[in-house]
């Protein structure tokens, strides 16, 4: 195990479960035109839950298209379709539980929390993750095929367990073989991406599902609408710096809405919370190209130097980029440190 | 003019508006798996006001397939597939105001109002006619191509009002040339159709579309997903002896909702509202093969014996059949007068 010592002090008694959560789920894209067609379905998936098995949903929006993960009761939904792009793999959600009794030395939130005990070493072993925090928690959705990987590398840091019809197993795995190249992918010095920072403020928030219906209208014209033009308002055109950027979940029952403040004006006041300190967030997108999903490191190369700084940070990967939401507070310090990172040889 | 003595005396000193609202509608299909293909529009026309400048809207699902009669606004946001039949003509829906200071003699509603004063001249004068009864109204669809001839044959009863851009103005129309087949059609003995009464019991209702919001995820579950598989329950398979028949209608910002007491029951109890006397109705579908629109007289057949027997009745045609709405407690006297109807030839 590559650990780092500040970690060793951090986690201290602190006990750190890692659950294998019951999902067996597919990434997929749908292209801004085709839209239209998946409208049918994405509501079904979003709006009538005794309509589907559907357990792990999640839409977001890009200005490039449509990312939708979900389970595989939600993606039988999904019609083939030129608009439709699949990611070929089946991917497992993890999630970390920290159920010490001795408080955590770190305030910081989201991704920042698992940088060090899971990105780290998961990027040293070479396997690549597709994030997804949410209000509730941060998914670290790893390939189906990785996971003996990812068991041995995590194994000596973490309880794990994997869940089954409701019931967490305990998990271990002596059997599988030891080797540093465990998944057999050389060790590339990683590339460093460019990243973009548009202006726009964002809010991390969540509704109890019961108040779902309550904002139907509200959140069917934010996804499936914000691309026709409205017929009663001049509305102002999107500035220029800020991105197209709305992301919707409901996963296990629990539903969170990452948005823009301008998105977010546009739902009843009252319906939707935050966490108490209100924080608005920036976004740091990663990547000048799509990243596609076979590049490891990505994660762990911002959330590395946000965990030094001790930043909380939501992480949200898409199809085509990834996307990092820092305090707003933060946003000034941290691109300076993407900007440093950037000039200098990546640290090894 | 064909006048009846009672209609005369009915009438008496009462003062009636024919008014041809400004709307230019298009009759539609949609196939029953066709509407997947558009849920993207339907929901934009239905929930997104300020999406859309269509001001005249109506979706009636039946056995058959969905009608939908819209303005051209509207029209314009259906693409052309396969699965949409389109009628070829552009229809104007017109209005019978009634605002004499005295009192009619008949408390019958609906179609059963207009009976001999507009649905029976006009078949006189083979006009099609396509009926849309609302909680709020009846509009007489009439074919733009026939209204020199409609005005002729009604303005000796009303006066005739156009509206244009929000005003109401008088029409006169002493130009029209005179003549007994003013449309060029022959005068053939119409055909009596079959009828069909199944067992379900239908409420007109209305809404404030200020809480359409508050029902959208309800309606759009029936409206678009009454045809998939509950999960969570094992819903009675429908009664063999019910017909599948609900409509919904947005009309110059009034909105007007038939449904059986099936569906009634999956919208919540304090939002939806009917007339003071909360009546329950039972349909006669009218037609064993697929009516077409060019047959004159349907309406007439059954709306004439209503009338005679002063019995409310809302009538909705759809693109493939007409339905009568009778009260609950005069279905047997109304099923009684069909069956005359078809073992005697149908009166001149």
């Amino acid at each position: 195990m590559h650990m780092h010592t500040e970690e060793t002090a951090l986690l201290g008694t602190a006990s750190m479960d890692l659950h294998i959560l019951d999902h067996r789920l597919r990434v997929t894209s749908i292209c801004k035109n085709g839209l239209v067609n998946f409208t049918h379905p994405l509501i079904k998936l979003i709006f009538l839950r005794n309509r589907t098995r559907c357990k792990f949903f999640s839409l977001t929006e890009t200005p490039e298209n449509y990312t939708v993960v979900l389970d595989e009761e939600g993606f039988k939904e999904l019609q083939p379709s030129e608009h439709l792009k699949v990611e070929s793999s089946i991917w497992l959600p993890l999630n970390v539980v920290s159920n010490g009794n001795s408080s955590s030395s770190s305030q910081a939130v989201g991704v920042t929390k698992i940088a060090k005990s899971v990105i780290a070493p998961l990027a040293q072993q070479h396997v690549s993750v597709f994030m997804l925090s949410t209000y509730q928690t941060d998914f670290i959705l790893v390939r189906e095929n990785d996971l003996s990987v990812v068991i041995q590398t995590l194994e000596e840091e973490f309880n794990i367990y994997k869940e089954v019809g409701g019931e967490s197993v305990p998990m271990h795995c002596q059997e599988v073989s030891n080797g540093l190249q465990k998944n057999g992918k050389e060790a590339i010095q990683p590339t460093v991406h460019p990243v973009l920072i548009p202006q726009n403020q964002f809010c991390v928030m969540s509704l109890d599902p019961d108040t779902l219906p309550s904002i139907a209208t509200t959140l069917i014209d934010v996804l499936f609408y914000s691309n026709c033009p409205k017929e009663d308002a001049s509305s102002p055109n999107q500035d220029l710096d800020c991105i197209k950027f709305f992301s919707f979940s409901l996963i296990d029952g629990y539903i969170s809405l990452v948005m823009d403040t301008e998105a977010q004006r546009q739902f009843p006041a009252d319906l939707l919370f935050t966490s108490s300190s209100g924080e608005l967030w920036r976004m740091i997108r990663i990547g000048g190209q799509p990243l596609g999903f076979d590049e490891c490191g990505i994660v762990a190369q911002i959330s590395q130097p946000l965990a030094d700084s001790d930043i909380s940070a939501y992480y949200i990967s898409t199809f085509s980029f990834d996307h990092a939401l820092v305090p707003e507070e933060d946003i000034v310090s941290v691109t300076g440190m993407l900007q440093h990172q950037r000039k200098e040889p990546a640290a090894s």
